[in-house]
């Protein structure tokens, strides 16, 4: 991911100095322009702003602790995507600001393939100052950039996650149970992509107009409709063989959205099922 | 429905006979241009073709026995957007035939809302011939309409329907998460929804463009990688007590994934899980 961030800049016009552990794994980046550094010291003293993109917290800290690394942090800004935990990234902003130094700890939205993107976005917290003093270089990394406090950023970044892969998921399901139906699995899954994008795009703009509405009204379609026909689904799924768990957990979801009552409500309202503090166990929450 | 239907129609310049046994609900179609018929027979001589909009079959079949309808069926296409199952429209296919006319089963891929719109789907099955000679006038009611022979339709549906709906769900569940965490609702909402647009899109397009090359290597993320960072989300969301069914089973098809030898390769792999017959029973299979 280091090499595939640096190459983005270089594309983009930037001055690049590099550094690694092993000299031999630049050696794509040199001939691209980027300047090789035979220290980390020397990679950190070349520019105002260095990202990291390291293995681990454990690698990040064998970083810090080479010769003049400490010392080279003064005035200087370090953005962190390498993957961590909150108490290690704020224990990284604690010590980079001992030295006099900024830290910003990123997040990409993105695989490899699309770091560079006007459309990939990228989720950023730590030192607010360092974040805007390089906005527009990170706008190199992915076009779209945010930042948030440290504990409202971990946060979004858990929920968007959990909503990206989930949703990836549930195509995955649909796709695998076409097959049991006998449908040509390549096919049917470009198929479904073409005719279920702007059916979900609506619904879901739908529903956070709503949300932002405080809109539940069940004019489009109540609940408790689209539990019936999720039951039928499912029967039909469960006929041809197909293991669905996604949808297996949908279908407990507006269940249990029925028994507390907002069955004539829009489906939105599944929402405050799930924010309902203290949700019973179920067997559908045990971790499997 | 039905009446959404025929504001499309005259809304595009059709012109509209419209029966309602109940004839006061016609009077904004009436309004609107629509002719109103005082019998089902007279509405379904006034055209070629009729759009069969009813509460279930038992009412579908309460209008054909209806004086002089299945008479004026001859040469006439009834197309029929009205719920019912794969034995029940075969059946009523069976029936239309016999008296000298087709029938096309249709199923709208769109809210009500959504009924008219150029990117809305419609998908029928049942007697091409009349699909084909109504299809420009289907377009009215959705500009993307298809045609699939009578279980590759229903599997299609089943599936389609299937991952829409696990697909708002799961965005349900991370707002329902958000909360839990403290972030505000509907601005998380709709930030979620900006963030995550193009991450998905790209990664469903990524996976067909896989599936049709049959490509499952692991160059982007490998699918074990993708299992450590869904357990990492899976442990952040229940360290708040959020309830998060679709994600908790999203973590174990990964596991599954994982133990049946696909770690290696890229996440879409996963649907050669769900496609694998004979599946084993397990918390996640069992209806909830």
């Amino acid at each position: 991911m280091g090499t595939i961030m640096a190459h983005a800049f270089l594309k983009q016009g930037k001055r690049v100095a590099v550094w690694n552990r092993s000299p031999g794994k630049a050696a794509a980046l040199v001939a691209a322009g980027a300047q090789l550094c035979d220290s980390a010291h020397a990679a950190l003293s070349a520019s105002p702003v260095t990202v990291f993109v390291l293995l681990d917290d454990q690698a990040t800290h064998g970083v810090l602790g080479r010769p003049g690394v400490m010392a080279a942090l003064a005035g200087r800004t370090v953005i962190d995507y390498t993957t961590n935990g909150r108490d290690e990234g704020l224990a990284l902003q604690a010590l980079v600001n001992a030295a006099g130094g900024l830290y910003v700890k990123g997040m990409i939205v993105a695989y490899p393939r699309n770091v560079g993107h006007r459309q990939s976005h990228t989720l950023h917290t730590g030192d607010h100052e360092g974040f805007e003093q390089h906005r527009a270089l990170l706008e190199a990394l992915a076009g779209q950039t945010m930042f948030l406090p440290w504990d409202e950023a971990l946060a979004f970044a858990t929920v968007l996650h959990a909503q990206a892969f989930a949703t990836m998921m549930a195509f995955f399901e649909a796709v695998g149970a076409s097959e049991r139906f006998g449908l040509p699995v390549a096919e049917t899954a470009r198929l479904l992509l073409d005719t279920s994008r702007f059916f979900i795009s609506d619904a879901l703009e739908e529903a956070v107009r709503r949300l932002e509405a405080q809109d539940f009204a069940g004019d489009q379609a109540r609940l408790d409709v689209h539990a019936g026909a999720f039951a039928h689904i499912a029967q039909a799924l469960h006929a041809q063989g197909a293991w669905t768990p996604v949808f297996d957990a949908v279908c407990g979801v507006v269940q249990r959205a029925e028994s507390m009552g907002h069955g004539d409500q829009d489906i939105v309202a599944a929402t405050q099922v799930f924010a309902a503090a203290n949700p019973p166990e179920t067997a559908a929450q045990r971790p499997i």
